[in-house]
């Protein structure tokens, strides 16, 4: 398969990914096609034109037009959607997806799919704390990375397409990962700080605290307002890894901790030095 | 005493804090001058025009001339200079601070005070990921809050003098509180936040995971920059109060954990929407 400007694109599931997908690609003059579950989600995209075409029937006329289909589903709704309708796939198409997590959908994905059609899994690290299709913003993607997971089953075209997708889509960076990596990594960095997140937030009931609050305060929350569907099933997903982290972090918490109820005051400011040293890499260039 | 345009202010410090409020009441036409440790300190403040005078020196000829005097010391380093100048004070002036901390430090003050003048202490709750009379900036006060703390000892007039005081700076609220109830507060929302914001930092040597961060990782560990000598010592002036919102705080964290473990996704879901609902009462208007 070519991926070129004549190439058409199918987005499955129209949320804010999706409907974020759909504004760019078509901006970038890609013929946009979508499936979504409610018919206003497909009118709304429609009339502010994020697509060409859409429904919410999937049928074998529709699906065997495109050449590249992106899942942006919910990763077990996903898993039942090439089960049911893998069929109506066209011969020689690529399909990815947005999933965050990969170990638990790649590998059953390309297990399950049949052979004259290519899965190659993608993490669009980008989102928003508002949801659904109204909320589209391909800028969501401008300061983000986009990593690309390929397994030993994928070939090099699928991985340089699934590439040029991302660069299309205008992420700042795409990278790639294995997917043992990638969960690993995300367990770290995006599961570990919205649980994190979730449980400073659930401490108080911390209305009256609102006057009193700082930036410190707000930037540890902000990520606490979550879609609990979503992220309960990313985490689970990634059960293993994220129990890793967690325990790897409460550890450090403790110790830190044990460094105030010792009063131990040289090992508590070497543990402030680490972090203000390590933070600096992350500062935005 | 009066506050007004002819009260003269002293600020005891010219660190980030000190040179901000130097800068911010000399803007709004107060005489005021300042006492530094070093001399190049003194200078740049005198050519920034942040001060009408200043001095390395502790005169009782300086310093007798100021109604209001303004500490924006470390907390021991505070305590000590109480201690050893306040004979140079004159009588009937007003003394505050701007300490994180305030019931290991408003009580001592107050007691070794000589009775003719009135300490009564303030927290600005402002900051900047930078330190020293450089950085200096007015605006840090502009979304921020000012929190007056007195106690029993503490006249009707010397409250409003340092209401006053903190709406001459800038502050957006100025707000009143018991040292106690500052200290459970401020243990919460901003001491515990940076001992997770370390504790996560500290967690990895992170240098590759750089390209793979988004914000959610930036926004929980940007405090992790932290000035190690400053909050060791607010921290274990305020022991007690951390150790407990600590606990609080690694107890949610262990329940989420342990609905990860047993994979009790109501509860977890729970434990989300009650995070979300709670993040939004501090949604900034």
């Amino acid at each position: 398969m070519k991926f070129d400007k004549n190439s058409k694109i199918l987005i499955v599931g129209l949320g804010l990914i999706g409907g974020s997908y759909a504004q760019a690609l078509t901006d970038k003059g890609y013929y946009v096609g979508a499936i979504a579950r409610r018919a206003e989600t497909v009118e709304y995209a429609l009339s502010k034109k994020l697509i060409a075409s859409g429904t919410t029937e999937v049928t074998r006329d529709y699906v065997s037009q495109f050449d590249i289909i992106v899942f942006a589903l919910y990763p077990k709704i996903f898993i039942e959607w090439i089960e049911k309708y893998q069929d109506y796939i066209k011969d020689g198409a690529i399909l990815t997806d947005v999933t965050g997590v990969k170990r638990s959908v790649v590998y059953d994905v390309q297990r399950i799919l049949k052979s004259t059609v290519e899965f190659i899994g993608a993490h669009p690290m980008a989102g928003k704390e508002v949801y659904g299709v109204e909320n589209s913003d391909k800028r969501i993607f401008e300061n983000a990375n986009y990593i690309v997971t390929p397994t030993d089953d994928n070939t090099g075209d699928a991985i340089e397409i699934c590439k040029k997708l991302g660069h299309e889509l205008g992420f700042k960076t795409v990278t790639q990962l294995t997917p043992e990596k990638h969960d690993e990594m995300i367990g770290f960095l995006s599961q570990l700080t919205h649980c994190i997140a979730v449980s400073l937030m659930d401490c108080k009931e911390s209305k009256d605290l609102v006057d009193y609050t700082g930036d410190s305060f707000r930037d540890l929350t902000r990520i606490a307002k979550i879609n609990d569907a979503m992220w309960s099933e990313l985490f689970l997903l990634n059960k293993d890894e994220l129990l890793k982290q967690m325990d790897l972090f409460s550890q450090k918490f403790a110790e830190l901790r044990n460094t105030l109820e010792n009063e131990d005051i040289n090992k508590m400011r070497e543990m402030m030095r680490i972090s203000t040293e390590r933070r600096k890499y992350f500062d935005k260039k």
